[in-house]
């Protein structure tokens, strides 16, 4: 007698597809098989039974100089309970007097009081944590596995840096996650760009081209090949990377990537709406052009992806609209977390440009696999009963309303989707069932992360 | 009360490592789950438990020449039982005066009386057949939905055959297959070395250079994309046709490769030993440089493979040294069908150049996946019983006489592995159990491939 | 006192432009200098003076299938004269009956008795040749130093033909110049085409890709390079064809390039108008797209192409319209001799995209010195009198009307130019003078090449 | 009747090899002919006669630190004109309270005392010069027609610093010329190399990486496209810069490349010699592998490098051992101005690395043309009358006590070269004679570049 049984549904794995039921007992999945009995069970007939998605790359309370984005660990991982998201990797990033232990202590007091679903943090090393880079082998064992290296913004790391960081990560056994873009070019090309009188959201995405992504791509995958250390590339937004990356992997380099449902889904043409629509899909890479967004679908069809991530960043329609005098000073970031996993599968599956179980595979095997999330991210024997009773035939059409998030707002507005989380259970709890929550603010816990 | 359960192992999936029971019935995987109760049970306490391994390049009872090759369908699939390996997938060729259908059903013939495991076949295109396409379609319905075609030897096919054949298979829904070499330029060598007199096997590798296995793979993915079709690059044997794939992908192309244990783990040295013993690794493409050995290792552990065949393909030691008067007088070919499972546990998993769950995907699942075998290659609900009990601690020394390959000789004499089969079951029932084989001659059923 | 003197012009070199005085004595330069005296003397002053331009690829009295180029060796070389060329390089071909000595005499006696400007020929060796390839050093010292070798046509050699040819030239020291292109994949889609009912002209470029001009090209130059080698490659028509030469430029592959002035200066468009017109047209390899062109052009400014020669093989327009049934019945060739020098100035110099020195080392000096035609192809002292006095001012309307060349069309009809040759001088001879041609049918010599 | 005339020499250009007679007048060129007079006549016969070679990349009286580069406008220009080089192009650095035309103004007084050739001027944009951007059109005008930027030392600009230069110096007609390597990698590896105690000479190659050399290579040449500016690169110094490069000019971008006598003629083993003897050849980029210099041959016979320059900048040997506890505190440069002529023969030409055309165009035409030195770098009409006499035949060793530099050692020390200057003339005048120097201290002109 299991505590649930989720039965008679399609169980969809990373590697197969099968028809029966699945067992839970504390919190563990503890069987799969046909008829089990359980204390309580789904009917899961006409459905898929999936992993809950697992998504490595997210921004909730996360301040961004004077605003904070409009999600916190609570409002965040519940709209990521809705969309089917079961765990989350967020950020760390140490003040000058902390710390790297101190910082994470303290991130981890704010997830841990609000989060309704598990997650774990990647510890950031910014230009004044050099002194810090003895902490990284300590920081690992506490749970903190990642480590996020920028090339761009105030926390940019200079070549040397990056160096010196991959060094120290690899050597410790972690994992280097890069934000790559060239952050010198980029501030001359917006520089250039005001100086010109060019100032709407338009010039944003012709501030960052994607031949300096690409090359800021290739340079650090280099520099990480010269440290001895693999490295993960975050939120791939172009073609052009995607064959900096593939050349590295000919050539033998350890380098895996991300791309987020926006470089899938939307174009650049947002830009260009009037006033602050053209301001609320800032983010950074930008969106590119339509040619660009489907071959980036085509090289995720051709496996030259390892995970699908979000970097969720919202800010509210106010925050997006407060200065519209320079493109430079919209705050950067959409959410994308709610729809994620819903958008990959009508998208992309249904499309049929990846199969079935390459969306589990993208959304959540090989994140939680990648990050050694070790009891997420699969259905199989013993791993934690974090699992998506996944409707593929509602019809629903997205829009602020529809979705839990709190930016107010989505640049999915309007998208006419198929499939959508029925109920969304971690750890054997139901979180949200038939779009009604079910789970307790704070239940969530820290994830150690291993790579 | 399940037919026979396995019980205790470490379950291994292509997406998961995990312990507990399988539960078997009527040949199928009816359960996953702990303490699961059978008529019968294997104890894999300590011991992997694996997808019965997928083999989907052998050549069994080949005519080459004067010869065939030495293991007919029942010493094959007997060894490749032995092996871990419980599906195959073999060839058809069709005579001038057969239809596909009638070759089929020949070689079907010839395989069901004696295959002990499941084994599906891949149609050969020759030049002869080009006036078959139109039986494409329905030889795919008869279950032959890939498609073998030739760049080398006399079944090679000229780019314009290949662009047709291409164009059908596609639109019909299939998967061609492709040996890579260019076969002008290797004639021009072996002419012009024999004409020197270089007649040792020494010349083998240097009469079929890397670069010209390169280009033939980088033209046929080429021709492949002009005709709208996706290929599957078999038996790369280098980096530098590692390169060529990698670059094609990033453009977009759909291509797939497999490599083999033989460009694992030997190198073109053994061409260098005294009189039959260089003769005996000839096989097509050869054997190359340790370094081009070791990044392909690397590749591998980039993910730049989907799968891992043999191209097993193996003579006796009279044939291979038959006519010793010139190297291209040798039939091609070497066994590796019964040691690949091991192997790649052993030099891969335990070398730590690929994961557990990759060894599996490799050799197991991707192969299944590619090819269509829908109910292999994986360990899942409903799935064929098709499992390996792997003991994953047991040392041994390959030699002729640990193996049940007839050869009479193996390359990899002398090699120690670590790790072997202790039980093989295919569809429950139990094949080869501590050594001791119990199958029927024949039990072997077709497979139809519906890639 | 020389025996002409061509006095204040502006003389142009591959190296240098300086104003001064050409001396010449015995069909030879004999002085450069300030005031020289003459017998007779041309007053340059406000002109341009060149050296006379050379035309390393062209097809006189060539017949293809029923018909035969419109141009002999007469009216060809006549129209040469007139556009400022004075030197071409033509073909033999020889007959299975025949050596290839005896076909080059044969070959020599048809231009000879007709030609009015000095003439070297390339020998082809076709398919039917293999057996001759012991006749190549003798030929050589015949004169014939370079060697056509086609991938396409009737006259196609396969690889391992290639590569036996390559390495006989190479060995003999000869220069190998290869008209690359797919044929095989040519005549797949040529039938494939026709097959759909795609009849016209417009099928013409559709059934030629750039990528499988490119893919020959990249194949050649490396069976060039496995045979030791070097390789000219003719005729590139298109961007894809110069990064397979750029790249394998950069590994060390000994590569050198031509293009056309109708790859420069024509667009795949002219193939849709009505009837012959867009059958005059039809040239191997096809125009292609504007784009192509443009960046073919930015490619020349780079320094990626040699030399620029013509290709020129005209049909009259009763030839080129004789059978529009099919897109491949149309012979195959443009008239581009007499319009190349001029065009390239206009089109090149005059709006920056190459400088004045590099559109002589394009036309004049690089074809004569890669051919080895050391007399020829620059102002040098001791150099033979080959010259061009240039008036940069005319401009001129191109129409059939307006050459000399016999075709009666020219796919420039309409081109308006700037710049034309005014006065054309071979070894001292005044050929043509303002638009009066002067010299005697048959004055041409035989011009041995030795690359 | 010529001031002086140069008899009966092989008259060598980038373009022809002819015999006869230079005619020479108020410091010009004034004839080339046969049996010309002259009020003073120097016999050529058997002699090459070359433009004077130009040298545009030298460091006299260059301080580093505490020390100043050993040859100073006098010895350093005598030297050069023992070696045949009558141009050279050094560079001026401003000081932050100074403009640009101040500081040329300085430098130029500087050298015009002591020159005792013609000598351009590279200005230097460093970062402390953001602010004179400005004054580009301004310099340009007084004649410094090309820009220095460095990616290496104090002077390193960052990539948006470059950007605005690039985007300055393009708009105003300039030519940017570049150091480039990847500063802060260097910095990382000397940090990391050093605190590993490994401090000798040998490690100063594996400071400087080659991948990172063509990275910066790779990321300047997309810099200066981006900012729409054509980019020379200085002292390429292995292929893998040459292969960045090619790629580039592949996809159109405009870019040249210089490369230097060190890295054709020596190799990194150097460095591992016994104390001094071991920091002498130290230089950047360093001398590299034996592979990489035989490749660079390669590729200079390919035609991939436009120039050859010395970046002459040696230190004497005690400046060199000062301080030998660190590789990077030993001051870097070596000598090649006198050699570089004639090594470039006996090593280039003689070996059939390249032709004797290609000699001149490498190191006399193109430097000149490159640079706008509109009368300099060819043996034609009107230019100024640099001439090289040039004795083919005299064997000779190169030591410190052969030649005139003053650093009183060499890293040719010992090599054994045929071919050296017996006469070099500038503008009319003999500077050297057999050996004996003629020429007043402070004859040397400044050249105005204009690129």
């Amino acid at each position: 007698m299991f505590d649930l049984v989720i039965s008679k549904g399609t169980i969809v794995t990373s590697s197969s597809v099968t028809v029966g039921d699945v067992g839970i007992t504390d919190g563990k999945i503890a069987a799969l098989g046909q008829d089990l009995e359980g204390k309580h069970s789904i009917d899961a007939r006409g459905k898929l039974v999936t992993p809950g998605a697992v998504d490595t790359h997210v921004h909730l309370e996360m301040p961004i100089g004077n605003y904070v984005s409009s999600d916190d660990f609570y409002s965040g991982t519940r709209a990521a309970a809705f969309g089917g998201t079961t765990s989350i990797i967020d950020f760390v990033e140490s003040r000058a007097d902390q710390t790297f232990l101190e910082a994470l202590r303290e991130r981890q007091a704010q997830a841990s009081a609000r989060s309704v679903i598990d997650y774990g943090l990647h510890m950031t090393i910014g230009p004044d944590d050099m002194n810090k880079l003895d902490q990284v082998p300590g920081i690992m064992e506490e749970g903190c596995g990642s480590f996020k290296l920028y090339m761009a913004y105030g926390l940019r790391l200079m070549d040397d840096q990056l160096y010196k960081a991959f060094r120290t990560v690899s050597r410790a056994g972690g994992l280097p996650v890069v934000h790559a873009e060239n952050w010198d070019i980029i501030c001359a090309m917006i520089e250039e760009n005001l100086a010109e009188g060019r100032t709407s959201p338009h010039w944003h995405p012709r501030s960052r081209p994607e031949e300096f992504e690409a090359e800021a791509a290739g340079r650090v995958i280099q520099i990480a090949h010269q440290a001895g250390s693999r490295v993960h590339i975050f939120h791939v937004s172009c073609p052009q990377v995607v064959e900096e990356i593939s050349s590295a992997r000919a050539k033998g380099r350890a380098v895996t990537a991300e791309t987020c449902p926006q470089y899938l889904l939307l174009t650049q043409d947002l830009y260009d709406r009037e006033g602050v629509e053209g301001a609320l899909p800032v983010c950074s890479p930008p969106l590119r052009s339509d040619l660009s967004r489907r071959e980036l679908w085509q090289a995720l069809g051709s496996g030259l992806f390892d995970t699908i991530s979000t970097d969720h960043c919202p800010f509210c329609r106010e925050e997006k609209g407060a200065d519209l005098s320079a493109f430079n000073k919209i705050p950067g970031g959409v959410p994308s977390m709610e729809i994620r996993f819903s958008a990959l599968y009508s998208e992309g599956v249904l499309k049929e440009l990846i199969t079935l179980s390459e969306w589990i595979d993208l959304c959540c095997t090989m994140p939680a696999s990648l990050f050694g999330l070790k009891n997420k991210g699969e259905i199989a024997l013993g791993k934690d009963a974090d699992l998506v009773v996944f409707d593929p035939d509602v019809e629903w059409t997205v829009s602020p309303g529809e979705l839990q998030e709190t930016a107010g707002w989505t640049p999915y507005d309007g998208m006419v989707l198929k499939g959508r989380p029925s109920v969304t259970i971690s750890r054997g709890d139901i979180l949200v069932e038939e779009g009604v929550f079910k789970a307790e603010k704070g239940r969530g816990r820290f994830l150690k992360t291993a790579p």
